[in-house]
């Protein structure tokens, strides 16, 4: 089964708006055997909407919207598309009642404008928005299918995979395209490239693409159009020889994030995990209390930023700090014993860095981060230097943290 | 002038690739005065390239194409646009002398199938690259404008920028694409448009968008094909008049971020800051540090997601944590009288409640946060439930947290 994709705002042509939602769909309808043919994006005007609905339409026969069913003026996605098909709008009592009682759940009663997210084109399917305002509309006709879903990600996310994806399911034809990945980190996309070299030949007709990112880079591979099972037997094929000579650096599949990794390494030792931040300011403990369930697992820590802080909630020594400075080797361990101690734990993470873009020297230039790693009874400290912006640097060192108290762990195995 | 973006790659329809050239593109063009009216991304096989670059011209006259330029079998732009225009292909031997310079600058030889890089559609105008191996093409004729640009992001930003903007610079007729706008939060989209209801006919012809995101609604302005000076002053009395309507939910401009807000009021009253969070687990603490300079007025914080940190040190008393529970508004005021004590800080947040997935109850449900804000002598806190799943919970109470010590600051200035 082929579509299109066709997102709606005036955003996405200014470029204020970088369309992930596009990006998203493609991932989900090609992991569903379902090809996206093209994809277009036209602003909020009528006529712009009704001929990139008509030409999809014309072209491929079913056409994914998304964008245009908010309660504002500017929302004329329904509208258009429901003339197209010709099929009147209708109130539907019950969708403004279920408005109501979502709004009432936040204390507050919808707008007036509110009302016409509860009209629905005549004959149309409703896909009920458990994750915000705006149903989501399934309009088949004449014209062909098109699906409406609301612009907003999570939203669009929830309605595509608890209603989209199960009714299309149906009308793909049995071959699937199916992808399976490795996730890298700590490791140039160039000596990753080297190390796995020739591999493509091995593994045809899989793809491989290597898809570098700010705190990795993640290998895929992608089967197209083969039956279910000689898919899967060559993916896993596929992934056992990339694992087997890149395992170093391997720390999971799929979208599994680094620090579910770490926790649950954490978790199956007994260990409790504890923080002890400078230059990413809490991004350490952010990614940890990203993943569900880490309360078992992670303890807290110190954001500490200011010198003061080392001193007074880490115990790091004065001297330690006029005589090294606060980002320096000695600090750093100081940094992780001290929270390692205060809170109880037997796996910490410290970072201290320069973030920059101002604070950097020739000797302790912007991107240079100390990570001090304690698993069990032994602390190890690492020097790095980070490229990129402020931004960046800070997520490289959080990942880099996050790494290294994953083989630290791993190596305390090792050891015992 | 108007003017159409075609992506070319399979790696977009699949998702694989976030389509950042062409909301990178859209802004260049738009504050150049030149408006994008429609963007397409269409796959790498001939056919789909033909005719995405066929309907562009005929419907809009100009269409910039990036991808599809380098030197493997599936790049086939070049031959497909140059077949379109009537211009056959041209080996150019001084482009492919550059190419075995810039290859020899790494140490090494172009391949063989590099030298189609080298062939230029005859009367067609080269784009030089300096930032890689595949020029850029300028393409005129009967058809239209087609400007080619290779599909990597800083390549394609080098010859947008050097090249190709200079070149459409005399075809926009003086007139320019000009938005500003303001960021609102703790605002749901439907409350903030019945508050500026009816303004679109008052700002007319500059048009308003409404861009909800995670953490708040976005109002921008924008003014189509106006001379500068005019859509200067038609911004600047629209945002004046939006700002007069709802400045109770505006905390800036454009790109500003609340936490650069909440540093420089704190700054402005020499004020330093701390934190102490549980559910947020180092999250506003990320964002107070995302912004450089942070450092002279934030001093640090706990992350104190198990209830012994909170003891340990935020000073928490025990019988308040068993009473209440750590979900709970005492907790929450005490958390933030300890951390700004210990800390020294006179300005605090602190944050505590119910992330989910888990861990819900009919009492405190999925979504319950406790927000404590100390501004000087003065501790509030707030009972908030927020919607969406747990990173949505997360991100909305840091920003509502930041919100709430932005207000509390401003507050404590009436008072005094």
């Amino acid at each position: 089964m082929h579509l299109e994709l066709l997102t709606i705002g005036t955003e996405l042509l200014l470029g204020f708006t970088v369309d992930t939602n596009s990006a998203e769909l493609g991932r989900a309808l090609a992991a569903a055997g379902i090809q996206v043919v093209r994809r277009t994006s036209v602003g909020d005007d009528p006529a712009s909407i009704r001929s990139g609905v008509t030409e999809a339409l014309r072209r491929s026969g079913s056409v994914i919207c998304t964008g245009g069913l908010g309660p504002t003026a500017d929302d004329v996605t329904k509208k258009v598309v429901a003339d197209l098909f010709r099929m009147p709008l209708e109130f539907h009592d019950s969708l403004w009642q279920g408005l109501v009682e979502r709004f009432a759940r936040f204390g507050r009663a919808p707008a007036e404008k509110n009302r016409s997210q509860a009209e629905v084109p005549r004959g149309a399917t409703v896909l009920p928005n458990r994750w915000g305002t705006a149903p989501g509309l399934w309009l088949e006709g004449e014209p062909g299918l098109a699906i409406l879903l609301p612009g907003v990600p999570s939203e669009m996310r929830g309605l595509l995979h608890h209603e989209v994806l199960p009714r299309l399911a149906g009308r793909a034809d049995g071959a699937v395209i199916r992808s399976r990945s490795v996730r890298t980190t700590g490791v140039p996309e160039s000596t990753l490239a080297e190390r796995v070299a020739g591999i493509e030949e091995i593994l045809a007709p899989l793809s491989v693409a290597y898809l570098p990112g700010t705190v990795g880079v993640d290998l895929r591979l992608t089967a197209w159009n083969l039956a279910p099972d000689e898919a899967d037997a060559r993916l896993a094929a596929g992934i056992r020889e990339i694992t087997s000579r890149a395992a170093e650096w391997i720390y999971g599949e799929g979208d599994v994030d680094l620090a579910e990794v770490v926790l649950e390494l954490a978790r199956q030792r007994g260990w409790k995990v504890a923080t002890a931040e400078s230059c990413t300011g809490g991004g350490v403990g952010a990614r940890l209390t990203d993943i569900p369930g880490s309360s078992d697992v992670f303890l807290g820590g110190v954001i500490a930023y200011d010198n003061t802080v080392k001193e007074a909630l880490l115990d790091v020594p004065h001297d330690l700090l006029t005589q090294h400075g606060a980002v320096s080797e000695p600090v750093a361990a100081a940094m992780v014993r001290g929270v390692t101690r205060r809170l109880g734990a037997q796996a910490g993470i410290a970072v201290t860095g320069v973030a920059g873009p101002g604070g950097g020297t020739a000797e302790k230039p912007v991107g240079l981060v100390y990570i001090a790693v304690a698993a069990g009874d032994s602390v190890s400290v690492f020097r790095s230097v980070f490229a990129g912006d402020r931004g960046e640097i800070r997520s490289r060192a959080a990942q880099g943290a996050l790494n290294r108290l994953r083989l630290e762990m791993l190596k305390a195995d090792r050891a015992t």
